[in-house]
């Protein structure tokens, strides 16, 4: 943990000193010693993690059938039963963990995500329904209210009985959410707030919840009083008339319709016409307005203020990042199940059909994956620990927050877009049975599909992580003495070819360790793999920070077309140091895997991850001298080889996800395909044994008799 | 054309003489010389290709809003409705074109496939459901079947009184058509052939029309008579009773059920229980049995047979492979045009927030894969001419058919692949509006999802493309004289940081060009883009063969598992070599371009999809010595420059695509969002201007006053 949170507050720190699981690496002993074999009970165990009994429960209650997905219905109807299952989660004690225990809750931050990250295997739209009530509704008031506003206001939610909204995007603004434009003018006339939308951008937009079920709202907007604008607050506000479910009055908006996925869920557009709200409704805890309309803030500035109020959102990231490596352990052990029974061409005329899963090309579209999912897994987890400890209040400092900020901005767009890739790949890999919603592929693709939007975009998280690593490394560079700063230049002039970089970090890292010259000639052990990986992710922010150097003495306009013709660039080193965090944390839970067998097969599968990581970047090691020509011919060799020891094991790796038929609920990983081949397999050799079977006319003697070559019209 | 044909033919004739095209090459001219500025007009024409006035006509009535789809429906009333366009297309001529004159149609095979490939642009599921009827079902009646068969059943299939289905995938054997099990065996006794499906696995599966509307279907099973089993052809049955929609006696099946798209189809599972049919319904073109049971064939090897009546699904491929275009040119346009108009985020407090299509990254996301569509559109419209000189009989040799088969082998994949990424991009790039329906790319996307697995499983295609470059590899590595060998040994030899290969294209076209110095040297212009794409392909398929060489004398298992190593390798090659005709297509067409202006955007694009597959190879190019490491890391620069220069004309290349709004149906694209900003605009201009407008905090003279800084509990 500590490893990864260090690591995630920039480049530098990630090579202070080697973990003590690195000491210890799998890869030091040799893997031929012990027999390889995956202690799949064991295994399973250490994936789910700290809070494993959570997640037990949720997925006990999420093979419950009253909780699944049921295909083929209506939007309308969908949603329906959605919100009915809310309620099963309400009976079942499922959501309240994360709430104070003043009202019943049990202050259990990362309990609470881990069990909701397991909701995703009964249907999605119930998980981010819940997510949408309880994590983002009921958690504003939590986290951005005070004890009256939980008193009030958290035994409804809670329960249910105040089904609410999330009110902060707005169709103008999505992940900028310091620009939206919907104002809460205080009035000390009358002691209240006046919510108003000037105009359409303004209307919430993408609402969970505001289309029908939704009786309150937080509603996020600029707070305005005596003149002056205090930037983005939350408000508490009731939407409709519980009786008759109309909008109360000022109060509008329509539904967003049929959507892409995630059809259970009622998400539509809000907007206010001067709806007064008392004072009090002001969520308070980060900024106060007294009746005298006076602001005032325990932060004083508006900056680090917003982003105080904006940190609950992790919440979020962090509960997505976990769901979707659920859905990819799903997808892939259909997938690799189905592929140990189906069969598919024979090598010769002679032999049975192939197994898919022994075709070269099958087990690299599967394999490459299953060694992403374990990584993304290790990592989910390790993210999951940083946040309770800033959420518990155990490690809860400015930097700490930073840094689960930037981790989770981080892992959440590696992971969401993973899923999306191994849903699609395991679904052309099970060819057109996979397209079929009965094997569900297509189903959570579609529904996983806006995660890689929604709680930030993928693309702008990736952003703030590169702006954190130049930070960093601006920082870093200021501290630097002066030797080694000339050699930077020095290496600069020199040109690429050699390796060269400014950064204390890698400087120090080279001297300590050797490990560069070592990096040329072996790719295979994990001391390689980090070195390369890291080295990455350092040379990229320094040679990115050393452009961008001066863009802030700039005028704003040079500055910013400075900055984005580098922006291509700074979005790859973020997502090279994302992948980094994701290879430390496997190597990490590596360093815990006490069974021999499975720590080899396991160091096979690491092994594989960090390889396709370095495949992938192939180019830039190749460019930037780190690994000469031929040693990069060795990687892909190296790769065909890690498939085909990891084959025997594929379906144990899966196996150890824990999934059984009630969490997967995919006709084709039920044994069928076996069955079916049992069955014709069967036919074809009492057929034979009975001498009824034709002969083929490529078997035929002759083949020339006169009436063979009667041409037809 | 014929340079594209012949490059399909193999690699080695790719580079035989330069195209004239080539040789006016526009990079030869210097860029700066005239305005880039795009004729969308000409441009438009040009992409309409050879069957414009068919595209027109299709366009039109696809723009109507009886065939378009309607969200949100059940997979029941989605399949009433599609059912009831096909009457609709039946009733405006639109599906008889490649029908024979005798019957009414107009023997076009071209402009039927090309008419059929914008129906895409009305719903998915209506031109699927049209491919299956007519483009599937009626053609195997009208290829495979005689005059008789045309006379008896051809009039009631394009009426659509005859609904019919294609019956070739079984549940057991997709992709692999020759393995399928169904049975069709003889019985001189009663001049009648006894379909029988044998057990569970050899059910038809994922039939189009037999969940519903199927009145009666073209059946392949083995043909058995006199103890012969024949192989693989084509029987007409009746499956249920026009008045009562049961099935017949004998018949049976389910319903596949809901889908990830495609929902307008009713695709469904079909058995039979020794259906019994007139000897008559043998589909008998390419196969015949007499009255006593006598099998004739004018083809003698039943391996040529085969192919020959797989021919016919060649068209499918066809097809399917201008629809992917067709809706990447949808999704491209749409999201296009939509981040000219939004705006996010702003560079500096001061000034405007920036348009999305400013952003470098955002252009990478989308030109990228607008220079790839133009790559595909152009390379579809060739593998069209190819269809249609195959099919009118115009150029109908044994090799043109191969040619043919191995073009659109190596396209379909490329293209429909391109357009699920085109569409997730592209939804992405939109955001929380990409994800509604109304917007269309997530519609789209489901529907085309297994555009990339039916007709072939891309895989699957790729691997035969890389058989046919092998088998050519193999010929002239038989025709080669000593010396070249000799050179390809010593090249082995000395390892791959030089360049060598031994194959005699290769050799003749470094001696003949010097190009190989050159793309070293440079990568930018049309001679060194095409030299490095060749090389690969060349280079790939030399190491595969030489690889796999005496595979073929090695015991079988020992030989198959020899190929399997090398999977990977050859379904890569493959991909090279599609890429390569796509940017081959690409140049053609640049050379027939007139206005110079947009010679010049067009050459830029070009330019954007050679370097594009460059940079993703990159590796490959630096581990085999082709780019130094310098020369390798302009490559990413030089498409950032690209990127930059594009930008001005991104509009105009995809309105240049023709589709209007009728067409896109995005409610992004219809300029909503550059509303909804003049009007934020104009409402903070107002209240600026009358001093209401609140001051930000951040702005304050005095930010201490006491009052701030009181905490809140």
């Amino acid at each position: 943990m500590t490893e990864l949170a260090d690591r995630a507050a920039g480049p530098t720190r990630t090579t202070a000193a080697p973990a003590p699981s690195a000491a210890q690496a799998p890869s030091a002993a040799p893997a031929g010693a012990v027999q390889p074999a995956v202690d799949v009970a064991a295994l399973g165990e250490q994936l789910l993690g700290r809070w494993a009994e959570i997640r037990r429960h949720a997925r006990a209650l999420a093979a419950r059938p009253e909780l699944h997905k049921i295909e083929g219905l209506t939007h309308t109807e969908h949603r329906t039963r959605t919100f009915g299952q809310l309620k099963v989660l309400v009976e079942n004690d499922a959501v309240h963990r994360a709430f104070p225990a003043s009202v019943g809750g049990s202050d259990d931050h990362g309990g609470n995500v881990a069990g909701f990250q397991e909701l995703v295997i009964a249907d999605p739209s119930l998980q981010i329904k819940a997510g949408v009530q309880w994590g983002l509704f009921g958690s504003a008031v939590n986290h951005l209210g005070t004890e009256e506003h939980h008193t009030r206001w958290l035994p409804g939610i809670m329960s249910l009985d105040i089904p609410g909204c999330f009110a902060m995007t707005e169709t103008g603004h999505g992940s900028d959410v310091g620009s939206i434009a919907t104002t809460a003018t205080y009035d000390p006339a009358t002691g209240e707030f006046v919510v108003h939308t000037p105009y359409r951008a303004a209307w919430k937009d993408y609402i969970g919840n505001a289309a029908a079920d939704g009786l309150a709202a937080v509603v996020f907007a600029q707070l305005v009083t005596r003149g002056v604008n205090h930037g983005v607050h939350a408000f508490y506000l009731d939407l409709r008339d519980p009786e008759t479910r109309e909008f109360l009055p000022g109060v509008g908006g329509e539904d967003d319709g049929v959507k892409g996925g995630l059809n259970g869920i009622d998400n539509g557009r809000l907007h206010f016409t001067n709806v007064r709200i008392p004072r009090t409704n002001l969520l308070n805890r980060y900024g106060n307005v007294a009746a005298d309309g006076t602001y005032s803030s325990p932060i004083d500035s508006p900056g680090r203020r917003f982003f105080t109020m904006l940190g609950t959102l992790v919440q979020g990231r962090v509960s997505l990042d976990g769901a979707a490596v659920t859905a990819s352990k799903l997808a892939l052990k259909t997938a690799i199940q189905y592929a140990t029974e189906r069969r598919q061409f024979s090598a010769s005329s002679r032999t049975e059909e192939e197994v898919l899963l022994d075709y070269q090309r099958h087990q690299r579209r599967l394999f490459t994956r299953l060694a992403t999912t374990y990584a993304a897994s290790f990592a989910s987890e390790q993210l999951l620990q940083k946040f309770d400890d800033v959420f518990s209040g155990r490690h809860d400092t400015d930097a700490d927050r930073q840094d689960l900020e930037t981790l989770a901005a981080a892992l959440k767009p590696l992971s969401t877009w993973h899923a999306l890739d191994t849903l699609q790949e395991c679904r052309e890999a099970c060819g057109g049975a996979g397209f079929l919603i009965e094997n569900r592929f297509a189903s959570l693709r579609a529904d996983l599909d806006v995660y890689a939007t929604f709680e930030g975009d993928n693309t702008v998280l990736l952003q703030l992580v590169a702006k954190r690593l130049l930070a960093d490394y601006a920082k870093e560079f200021r501290n630097v003495n002066f030797g080694v700063l000339a050699r930077y230049v020095v290496g600069q002039a020199t040109g690429a070819a050699i390796h060269r970089t400014g950064l204390r970090g890698v400087a120090q890292f080279v001297a300590d360790s050797g490990l560069a010259q070592k990096a040329a000639l072996a790719i295979r052990d994990e001391a390689s793999q980090r070195a390369l990986l890291t080295d990455r992710v350092q040379t990229m922010v320094a040679e990115a920070g050393s452009a961008l150097r001066g863009a802030g003495r700039l005028p704003q306009d040079k500055g910013a077309a400075l900055f984005n013709s580098h922006q291509n660039e700074l979005i790859e080193a973020a997502q090279a140091h994302a992948e980094l965090l994701q290879w430390e944390a496997f190597t990490e839970a590596l360093g815990k895997v006490a069974d021999p067998g499975t720590r080899v097969v396991l160091t096979w599968l690491r092994d594989l991850f960090g390889l396709s990581l370095i495949e992938k970047n192939l180019s830039w090691y190749l460019m930037n001298g780190r690994l000469s020509m031929q040693r990069g011919r060795t990687v892909g060799r190296y790769i065909n080889r890690l498939l085909a020891k990891i084959r025997p094991h594929a379906l144990d790796l899966v196996d150890a996800f824990g999934y059984g038929p009630e969490h997967l609920r995919a006709e084709i990983a039920t044994g069928a395909e076996k069955a079916r081949q049992d069955e014709a397999r069967d036919y074809v050799r009492t057929r034979r044994a009975s001498g009824q079977a034709p002969v083929d006319e490529k078997n035929l003697p002759a083949r020339t008799a006169p009436e063979q070559k009667a041409p037809r019209g």
